[in-house]
């Protein structure tokens, strides 16, 4: 339809065309080949541009020997960057964020650790090492580090599935450490080999659906301790969890129930405050805390009364126990290890890559983001972003190692998966923190309760954990992005919806895999079918432009110009061709209809084909053989450096001829329609 | 150090610019956004570009209801179309090429018979009904239908790797029966589904490997034959094969290897003439089945004597039995059935997709091409191919429709997997067939043969068809088109080796999945890592170029001018942001060390970002606003349409501002550098 209103509208204005060609100093320039380089020379620049995209040692560039030694020891311990200018001023603000920390470290420790299904002590085992190891080797100076809400729902649901840890404790722990430790390998051996940007696979719109269902998986979980329902499913899908919660009808408990739901009245709404009034993150901050201290003391005096409230009961006192020998090198379970220690690995590394690019972007600052508004992300993208705010650059894959290397620490020292906590590092930020001290502090904070508060916490009520995972996780349940992606991009969103309904229907790491297969089949689905443009002159200049978009654009009699919107490769060499070619056939139908000068010439605008591969070179050729049967003459206007450098290594280019390739669509016009003039 | 050298010559032709900005009539256009669509119309267009990109249905429009009913059956079955006008020059025509098929045709269907491990006789059952139903469903007039020898061999060492024939003959067949019906019905439901496409995945270079890799394997297999080994191992890779054929050393025979060899020398003599002379093409059509005649009368004289020459034997009399009750389709092989089916299917319809294109091309015409030279081929692309050269349009999704019906009648009269072979196709070509009623033809020389010939086959060696195979397959190793690969694209050449030595050394369908995922790999690495280049003034003009590629393009003092060349996706994003923050970064270094003009402003040429997301989205708009941070200001130039679309929904274009976002670079530059002169 488009095109017949544009043929009519270019019957009129026939001269404009002549305008154009009438047009002086219309000098022709020749198409260049990009300057001749080695294939050592090429390859070199590609690896570089895979591997070293970020130019990561840029600094080391003409340096002394001294000075590089230096620098790769504060490249490798960033710690001798800042510490050597530390003083009692940056210390004062580290001791403060240090404590705010802890303050929720400590509750969500213990919660976190019951999400993997293993004893809440670990948790705690988590936040004390891990941060110490960071605050050697990681480069952000606001990152909070610690178990995170995803990672462990991962790592308790893949393990879950195939031993209980009622059943075989021990088997259970040795286990999370061993894919701890594979968790902490694949990390390290992902920033080694800088292998960084794999992450970039799992789009955000997936991760929205992945998170959104994850959530909800965790929130159905939570109602076995809300309720205070004693057997439970140890399926992970929404409808079994359904159903185990209403057959149990039985086993609630009132007084859990009471209480359950109170406190999380109590800790929505100080996220509530906390959401509208970003200086009050505080309020949320110690919330957890509170809400931990005032339900012990309240168990603790009713404990004659309420025999029906679970609490965690005895933990045992002291720092970490090494773990290295509990780790599993051999037998059948090893296999099993590995598979959830690379997608946690993976996973801790990646979903709040993408959370919070997004959140930065849609939320304007971090500073408005509250505390446990996001609670399950990742130390580079945290880190990364932390950083942008305050212009220091991190290196995505040094920051890989970094944390990879703590999870293999861990791993020997009874912890499990940890990573950047976004809502940490959010309140880290928030409340001050200057260099990664506040890791340190909040770490010794962490071993004071280790040491000496452990019996404080037998009264704890299990159902207020419950409550603090719940209100951890809600903010993860992102509609508004949801809604956004399907204004913008409706592929996109159906993205976000297969990989929710996966989580929520199939299984967590199944979820995953469906949300890593769309990602990569939307890219190969746009890399398939690239668009084809129809361009069209707008008058007075030598712009030509898609018609669709520019009205004023307008056809030129006895050409079409078609701009293809994509590198030539083997997945979409055959389409082009029955696309151009079907283009061509329109074209004549309609200048048929309409009594239109014939068409004599067809331009393929190149800009946009930013490669070309050996499939795409035999389609130009063979396109060009099967036009010139037609009598028609194809002309490639504008084809970029290696396209050129290829055209003319397969002779290609040869064949074109000199009056076959142009700078410019419209040197190309202006030339050919000036040579059909001199001959009619 | 194309950034230093460009730099320096920009220092001295400052007049260029303030020429260029002086420049008259200078006329700033608008970027307009497309016209408003509504969600099912972009759906709708969407969805028809992938499944429909050819039109298909383009003869329907403005039809009438009889004349409509008249089109579909014709499409559905092109026998309609071209029967009426059928006369008796064309039957002439088909005889003659018919018979000639036929020749070449017999010998082959009972060596590759024996390729895929099973009775010869399927190789002419295979050679009867298949080309029988294709004749009326097919619309390529050229076909030449019967079975290939890389489908066999991949059906053959799937099966044999789990049960094997000579053990269990009933469950062999039957299987190979299923496997033949699945590849039918996934043929169909691709064709039916319109996702013929999918063949395109398999890209021209990793095929060139995977062929290359599965001919060594055939030949080496058929070392069994030629030297009469009677013990030969069943695994496929090369390693134990060569341990197979040196160990046995006992069980060579002088006899069948001077038989064996000398028809191999004959048989490639009369390729290599037909290579020379493509109008001698008769004389290696005839070689095979001369040579099956020959050595036929030779053992049958000399009887008594050699009776280390194994021989054919009894083959049973008769047409094909019927097979459906055959076909399994429960218990422990069904998986192993549907998987090789699958494979089988793929394979035969994309080997030769991209074998012919690429033959096509390289080789300029068909006539070029002797039969045996490509043996293993398929449907759709020979079709299309031929289709191509006649000027007559064949439906690849039609095509695939067909084959797939003729694979599912095939498995159920006793047929293995069959599809168009690029061998009998170019001998059809060459004898001047005209429509489909040369495959009739062929058919029933084979129904004569099956009939009342059977007999004469008893003394026919083993050794001659082992030789007719290796003639046939050794045109797939093609080193020249390696070769080529290694000059063009060096990526495309390391893809090719890898999937050469995955079937080579470790196996066939392994070898295939390697291909494949190298294939996807490629895409998604370029999709990842996409080139940004500095654009520089070409004098005198309002074109901008790489500054790389054209020497005389010049650097606008000020502006830093980078051209993406890629859509912007969420595998991309972080990428991109980071390298056009490098790119800033090196420009201010050399700004710095040059004492240039401080830089102002960047100019993001988006002529070749032809989609983006919001991943994509995002990146802009927090690329913007770091760069306003350091006081530099971030323009886009040519959007284009869908691009513009979501920048207007995401509110980004407002950021931008009526500034910041121009119709080309030029217009970009001019304006702003216009706009500092009047407030400087």
């Amino acid at each position: 339809m488009g095109v017949n209103s544009n043929r009519v509208e270019h019957m009129d204005n026939h001269e404009t065309i002549i305008n154009f060609q009438v047009m002086p100093a219309l000098q022709i320039h020749a198409v260049q080949l990009p300057p001749q380089q080695t294939t050592l020379h090429k390859f070199r620049h590609r690896v570089s541009e895979i591997f070293f995209p970020d130019d990561p040692l840029f600094r080391f560039k003409n340096q002394t020997c001294f000075k590089k030694f230096l620098l790769a020891l504060q490249y490798l311990f960033p710690i001798f960057q800042w510490a050597p200018q530390y003083n009692l001023t940056l210390l004062r603000s580290d001791l403060i964020s240090g404590l705010t920390i802890a303050s929720l470290a400590i509750p969500q420790g213990i919660s976190y650790a019951k999400l993997a299904n293993l004893p809440p002590i670990l948790g705690l085992y988590s936040s004390f090492v891990p941060p110490l190891i960071y605050s050697l080797l990681g480069s952000s100076r606001h990152l909070g580090v610690g178990p995170v809400s995803i990672a462990s729902l991962v790592m308790g649901s893949m393990l879950s599935e195939t031993i209980s840890y009622t059943r075989d404790p021990i088997l259970y722990l040795g286990l999370a450490f061993t894919a701890t430790f594979f968790a902490g390998v694949f990390q390290t051996s992902l920033g080694i080999l800088r292998l960084g940007f794999v992450i970039d696979f799992l789009s955000k719109a997936t991760l929205v659906g992945f998170t959104g269902g994850a959530a909800i998986i965790v929130s159905l979980q939570q109602l076995k301790g809300l309720l205070g329902i004693v057997h439970f499913t140890s399926k992970m899908q929404i409808i079994p969890v359904l159903i185990s919660v209403f057959k149990q009808r039985n086993e609630w408990s009132w007084q859990t129930i009471l209480l359950g739901f109170g406190f999380l009245a109590f800790l929505l709404t100080t996220r509530h405050i906390s959401l509208r009034k970003p200086k009050l993150f505080w309020v949320s901050a110690a919330a957890p805390l509170t809400s931990v201290i005032l339900s012990t003391i309240l168990v603790f005096l009713l404990r004659n009364k309420t025999h029906q409230i679970s609490v965690i009961g005895h933990l045992p006192k002291g720092v970490n126990p090494p773990s290295s020998n509990m780790l599993y090198f051999s037998g059948p379970y090893l296999a099993l290890a590995i598979k959830t220690g690379i997608i946690t690995g993976i996973l801790s590394l990646t979903v709040s890559c993408l959370l919070v690019t997004y959140i930065i972007s849609f939320r304007l600052t971090i500073t408005l983001i509250p505390p446990n508004f996001l609670v399950c992300q990742e130390g580079i993208a945290v880190g990364r972003t932390f950083a942008s705010l305050q212009n220091y650059q991190v290196d995505g894959n040094k920051e890989m190692m970094a944390i990879g290397l703590m999870n293999i620490v861990g791993s020997c020292s009874s912890c499990y998966v940890t990573t950047g906590s976004f809502s940490r590092s959010a309140v880290n930020y928030n409340a001050g923190a200057q260099t990664t001290v506040s890791n340190i502090i909040m770490a010794a904070a962490v071993l004071v309760t280790l040491l000496f508060l452990m019996p404080l916490f037998y009264y704890t009520p299990n159902v207020v954990l419950a409550a603090i995972i719940i209100t951890a996780v809600i903010g993860l349940i992102d509609y508004q992005s949801a809604y956004k992606l399907w204004k913008v991009d409706k592929l996109d969103f159906v993205a976000c919806l297969c990989s929710f309904f996966g989580v929520l229907f199939i299984s967590v790491p199944l979820g995953l895999g469906i949300a890593i297969a769309i990602s990569v089949l939307k890219i190969l689905l746009h890399v398939t079918r690239p668009n084809t443009l129809v361009l069209g002159n707008i008058p007075g200049t030598q712009i030509f432009h898609n018609i669709n978009q520019y009205k004023e654009a307008l056809r030129v009699p006895s050409f079409l110009i078609l701009a293809v919107e994509s590198p030539i490769y083997f997945a979409n060499s055959t389409y082009l061709q029955e696309r151009i070619l079907r283009w061509v056939r329109e074209e004549e139908e309609n200048i048929k209809a309409n009594n239109g000068a014939p068409l004599k010439c067809i331009v393929l605008d190149m800009t946009a084909v930013t490669a070309i591969d050996t499939s795409g070179l035999d389609t130009l050729c063979e396109l060009r053989k099967m036009l010139e049967k037609r009598m028609l003459q194809l002309v490639l206007a504008n084809p970029v450096g290696n396209v050129v450098e290829k055209l003319h290594k397969t002779k290609i280019l040869d064949s074109f001829g000199l009056k076959g390739v142009y700078l410019t669509v419209g040197e190309a016009v202006a030339d050919i329609s000036s040579s059909w003039k001199a001959q009619p």
